[in-house]
């Protein structure tokens, strides 16, 4: 950061912004990202995926049609293309919900959802309930109306709601929603199964709270049975669910046409349609006339290419996790999605392991501690398997180990 | 709307969802979108200026080249494309700001910019001064922030600094910043002067507070002499300067592709940044890259197109006005942009003017007390010259003008 940038006019501020400080996460991934490092740290989809020719001949479709280049080349609707809502609809009654146009926003991302509701259901000092750790742009995004946090319990835990309850009347508001990333979480790689996801509506449904299920990475499912979308599990009737899906294009297509969705109740919809609406007018007709084109020519086509990409590269972070990591180190083993999470022995500190490993070992990844909405952590780390080939993954997970080795020996 | 739209699931929302309402103005455009209408109501561009071809093929190159496509289809730094940010330095030069790169944010149109800066300054109950009549996507975007308006005086108003200072103080918070199109404003179609520019500055600089600048209609100029811009008027040092200017590629090619900018002091920029950040990562990548393929092939042409296709609407509808609209009308005469302002006599209710226009005339207009931040205005309407043919506009007037006479004779 250039030394100018400290200086220069600046206004008073909102209040809220006292909450929103530049990620020192966000800021250390740009310098990871050089040649010759192994990246274990980005959480971004791997390009070689990109349908980059049929993106193209989606783009040429569309303006060669002036109808629909016209239309395309316009303001949008803010509620997004009905025909796009249309084909989400699809995709989720394949996730057994049953909804109309009616339940979709479209947003640009997830990310522009999971900010909308922040904005929808948050008041300064109210409690937002999420995992630890759970997804730093969730963290983010919901901070800037300035929250207070309380941890959802993973398994083992047992908190009822009457303790969330009163942590929140402590904290000076309400207990307002929960946040989950049920499937192949980011950062932890784990999946809920049925049980936790009824266990969480029960006390959603006793807090009387609506939970946000944040579900960008589902279909990307390498192994084990599919679980049921929370919003499938909360009644049959979309409009009286408590649960706020939010979806997304950019693991499975592109993030480079920001095109996500929430399905959610037609009162919550119609609310963050507003929001939408004073935000940004509406999401890019273009892109979101070429994402139908996509997703209706080859969305199970790119969602097959994605986990025969991805299996073998989870595969071979396991294996060599399995045969360098000393005892000690444990780690998720994810059924789908980018993201393995590793917990060291107690004591370690992986902001200083990150050092060391991208001076010493050209290795980089993820520091836990971000994640974790207590400040917590200091002992774990992320890494995804997206981008590294797979002799980098092997070669990067022994040097990794290797360098924790030192380290552990370093506090024995 | 439907029925079945008022009942179903709702949380407890954030106190400030009781600012955010549906806009009567924007629902009511929607009934009004129909065949056979005479369409002075949209604030939209022409389509038939889209450059259909160019933007076809402007992704076809950036797709056709693997390094550009792999970048156009990730994501995008959340400051934007640094090339684009270029461009957008050099379109900024041209109107006398000299800046850099870290001085630009690209925003998903100039409305996400509006919308950054309110989280940005507002706190619930600081004062927000805007003109009267003003945007209305501008106070949709500042009215989620709980804000207090008062009104910038236009000439022969003139209130001191400190009667705005006295004012905010009343109302509980701080004046925060004051807002203006000075440049064919929308609704208005009026111009600043550089004396009501400098009178304007100087007013912001002794309630040191900033001075946003939304000027997406500049380079839509058909006659008459270009105005300095405000941040031009403010010193020469861009990073000391207190005006933010809000840009867009939305009225001259396309707003289709949701690509505008903030140009400021390098650290409004930055916290702007973080904003845009949590909010939903970046734009759109591609879109970026495809805007920048335009603007340098084709920026200064497709101003040229646009001005000759809107000059002799403009003209039509203010020859239209003087040939046939009745004594005690008044109407702003632009040098440029999409508006003409109708005032009508006193105690007239335009509101009730359009129920009759539509059902008796199909000829279709904004009535103009949406645009005033106190809810007056109500003898006042917004045309638009961007969308009927010349013959259209001229029938359209002439028919409006047909049905303010019979409506005047009812009140006089």
């Amino acid at each position: 950061m250039n030394i100018a940038s400290k200086t220069g006019y600046s206004p008073r501020l909102a209040d809220r912004m006292e909450g929103m400080k530049a990620s020192e996460i966000r800021e250390l991934l740009k310098l990871l990202d050089r040649p010759g490092i192994i990246a274990f740290a980005g959480g971004i989809p791997d390009p070689v995926l990109f349908p980059q020719d049929e993106v193209r001949r989606a783009y040429d479709a569309v303006l060669s049609d002036s109808a629909q280049a016209a239309a395309a080349l316009q303001y949008s609707v803010s509620e997004g293309d009905p025909e796009l809502r249309d084909w989400i609809c699809g995709y989720m009654a394949e996730r057994g919900v049953t909804c109309t146009r009616d339940n979709i926003l479209i947003t640009s991302g997830s990310q522009q959802g999971l900010e909308f509701l922040g904005k929808y259901l948050l008041s300064p000092a109210d409690t937002a309930l999420v995992a630890a750790p759970t997804y730093l742009g969730a963290l983010q995004a919901f901070s800037a109306n300035q929250p207070t946090y309380d941890l959802l319990g993973g398994p083992g835990t047992n908190r009822t709601a009457a303790s969330y309850a009163a942590a929140a009347t402590a904290a000076g508001g309400t207990a307002k929603f929960a946040y989950v990333v049920p499937d192949f979480a980011n950062p932890s790689g784990e999946t809920m199964d049925v049980a936790e996801r009824r266990a969480l509506l029960a006390l959603a449904t006793e807090l009387d709270v609506p939970v946000i299920e944040d579900s960008p990475y589902v279909t990307l499912r390498y192994d084990g049975a599919h679980q049921s979308a929370l919003q499938s599990l909360d009644g049959d009737d979309i409009n009286q669910s408590r649960v706020i899906h939010c979806g997304s294009f950019s693991k499975v297509f592109t993030p480079g046409l920001r095109v996500g969705w929430v399905c959610a109740a037609r009162p919550v919809i119609e609310k963050l349609t507003l929001i939408k609406q004073a935000s940004d007018l509406s999401s890019s007709a273009m892109n979101q006339k070429v994402m139908l084109h996509l997703a209706r020519t080859r969305y199970n086509q790119q969602v097959t290419e994605a986990i025969a990409h991805y299996r073998p590269k989870r595969d071979a972070m396991l294996d060599a996790l399995r045969t360098h990591m000393p005892d000690g180190v444990t780690w998720t083993e994810p059924e789908g999605g980018l993201f393995v999470w590793v917990t060291l022995p107690d004591g370690m500190d992986c902001a200083a392991l990150l050092s060391e490993c991208v001076e010493k070992d050209d290795v980089a990844f993820v520091p836990g501690h971000a994640f974790f909405a207590d400040g917590t952590g200091r002992n774990t780390l992320r890494l995804s398997f997206s981008l590294p080939p797979l002799a980098d993954i092997r070669r990067g997970i022994a040097a990794l180990a290797a360098r924790i080795k030192v380290e552990m020996l370093k506090i024995a």
